[in-house]
């Protein structure tokens, strides 16, 4: 175990009557605010309604960011921005599931700052403090209701780029499973393959002795396992999508990732994926962190082998440490086509890629790296997105 | 799942280099500070020495409440507060365990409070705000460092109370397993034996569909099961002294309750029996626990079954279902006697228990009970004691 700081200050709430509390907690935050959402499915399941009604009834006047849409762009954020500047507004409030997230998560940090907000995404800088950010959660993949990051995409060369800071961490957050019950299915399994990542990148790690959060990571992966296929078998089923939303904020809010080094190449990579070919991030995921196992089983078998067994229950003697770790990707894939998710390029119908140049904008020099249980080069990820093909 | 509210702002600051955060993380809350403590561990190993080199570097100025003893007094409280009030001090560092912590807490209420402290353990009022408090942990046990409880004992009638509160959790908390390295083998024993019964206490359920927290709590309890014997038998082993204690924290923070319903009467039970014959509140915990399950068996031997079986590895096919909870309660006690630790009153030297006495004491009423798994009224508890002779 390594020396860590964990704080998540977050105040989640969470249930059938979680948007009951929407009123008190935004009223501590003055009389004005941003609301950001996507677009059609908060109007006609009536949640849009719900929200505009209690802040109405709060007497909190309300100004609107709408038709965020996957891989959120950068000029909404801007847009919000100045919104926000000019009318005063005291609290940003995300209505939808991570792309409006990380949209009011880049409007909350970019306000109260002089610079520029791409600064952030670029690395360039780190904010100091951000509005404060409420967040109704509609989609459990994303894990940002509860998470340190927010990924932007640049239209400017589609550079799809995230930061960490404790400024991202929502004020509060208010999540009803029910508004997951009329999620398309394709959705549903790109969450759960989302959020299983997000506990995978933290589980491969070289650091030794991490029990505790092995176990703990292995209880939320499990989890997702066994209720991912119940929520796709019975979409409104309410303690199912209980157990997947509730998984999804944990599964990103750090404390996972206590006492450990994560990897997080796969999502880099994908990053590029989705940047280019704007297919959904969990989609991307299902094809990228298979590729991804199996060019690291190479270096280090172990910890792929330990994922075989304890969570997908590859026997112990099936075979050696890198047979055992195989048969768990094969396993993973198989757990990700019983989604209905793509696991090759060619599933997705993305075909004829530019290897190298998806590689060279996820890392422009040959010296740059990313990752940490396999430290990748350019040239890895050249490699992986072949495994990929 | 049962809807919930879930926030912990705590800032955990763990490992080897952990106390070279401590000077600025207290600069933040004015030049003053109160430091409570017990007395001699911290002051032959030298931390004593090191927190008050890196207070004075940091220019804070200390007072001091000194002595704490195990089931904390009311009397010490009064005092801490009365110190604060008078000085101006800003910021409470608690240094030891949770006594020392839980007194530390009294202390941060009570300062901004104008009625008696003792109102808020008797449930009569609940704080509004309270100092910032800083801990610096040595024992782990309690999860104090990272909880909303404080339990104090009233001389006046030897009553020991708790309460939780959002104001009891601490501002930051500092934590260094090496800290724990010279702990007594009994200390260390109780304090995995508490460490279990939190999260016992919330596994013990009859809300169903808590499949998460189910498994989160089982991945806490596996840890200390195993790495118990570690530092048992190699009490300088930093990786398991690091499980311990960081599974400690988390045992307590209030997220392994996240959708739950807790239980809650074994430590009711414990409380009266450590007020009583000053225990430790962990040996208490070893003798009440295994017979509350007994007498839990009959009404409900699900959860206890499933306890025996995934917790304490009983064979599916042992038995019925009252038949496996047994033999998990058996294997429980044979853990705790492997610890070195009392399993009945007899084994810590008690004799002659005056049962009414302790059971009206907890439930002053007959219509007063305690407990959600099972639901006790004083006469249950008076059963109880009765199995734990």
């Amino acid at each position: 175990m390594i020396d860590f700081v964990f704080q998540n200050p977050a105040k989640m709430i969470f249930g059938k009557t979680a948007l009951s509390h929407l009123g008190e907690e935004a009223v501590k935050y003055g009389d004005k605010a941003l609301l950001v959402y996507g677009g059609g499915s908060v109007k006609r399941n009536g949640l849009y309604d719900q929200v505009i009604a209690i802040l109405t009834e709060n007497h909190i006047q309300v100004w609107e960011i709408s038709g965020i849409v996957p891989n959120p762009r950068l000029s909404r954020v801007r847009e919000g921005i100045a919104v926000c500047r000019r009318e005063g507004i005291g609290l940003v409030l995300a209505l939808g599931g991570g792309s409006v997230i990380d949209t009011a998560k880049g409007i909350a940090n970019g306000v109260p700052d002089n610079g520029d907000v791409w600064d952030f995404y670029m690395g360039k800088r780190t904010p100091k403090k951000a509005l404060p950010l409420g967040v109704i959660l509609t989609i459990p993949a994303s894990g940002s209701e509860m998470s340190y990051s927010s990924v932007i995409t640049n239209e400017d060369g589609m550079l799809k780029r995230g930061f960490n800071s404790v400024t991202n961490v929502p004020t509060f957050s208010i999540l009803n499973p029910e508004w997951s019950f009329t999620l398309p299915p394709y959705q549903t399994a790109c969450g759960c393959v989302d959020i299983m990542a997000h506990m995978m990148e933290r589980y491969f790690t070289l650091v030794p002795h991490v029990e505790l959060t092995d176990r703990l990571i292995a209880a939320g992966m499990k989890t997702i396992l066994h209720n991912a296929f119940l929520v796709m078998a019975n979409p409104t089923d309410y303690d199912a999508r209980a157990e997947v939303m509730w998984t999804g904020a944990l599964a990103h809010n750090t404390l996972l990732h206590t006492g450990r080094v994560g990897d997080w190449g796969s999502h880099k990579v994908e990053h590029e994926l989705s940047a280019e070919y704007d297919i959904a991030h969990g989609a991307g995921l299902a094809i990228v962190f298979p590729a991804w196992m199996k060019y690291a089983v190479v270096q280090h078998p172990a910890k792929i082998a330990q994922f075989a067994m304890e969570i997908l229950d590859v026997p112990a003697d099936f075979g050696d440490e890198t047979e055992i770790a195989l048969e768990g990707v094969k396993r993973l894939e198989t757990f990700y086509k019983s989604l209905g998710m793509p696991t090759r390029l060619s599933e997705a119908g993305i075909f004829g890629v530019d290897y190298d140049k998806l590689a060279t904008r996820a890392l422009p020099t040959e010296d740059a790296t990313v990752g940490a249980y396999i430290v990748l080069h350019n040239k890895d990820i050249v490699e992986i997105l072949k495994l990929a093909q």
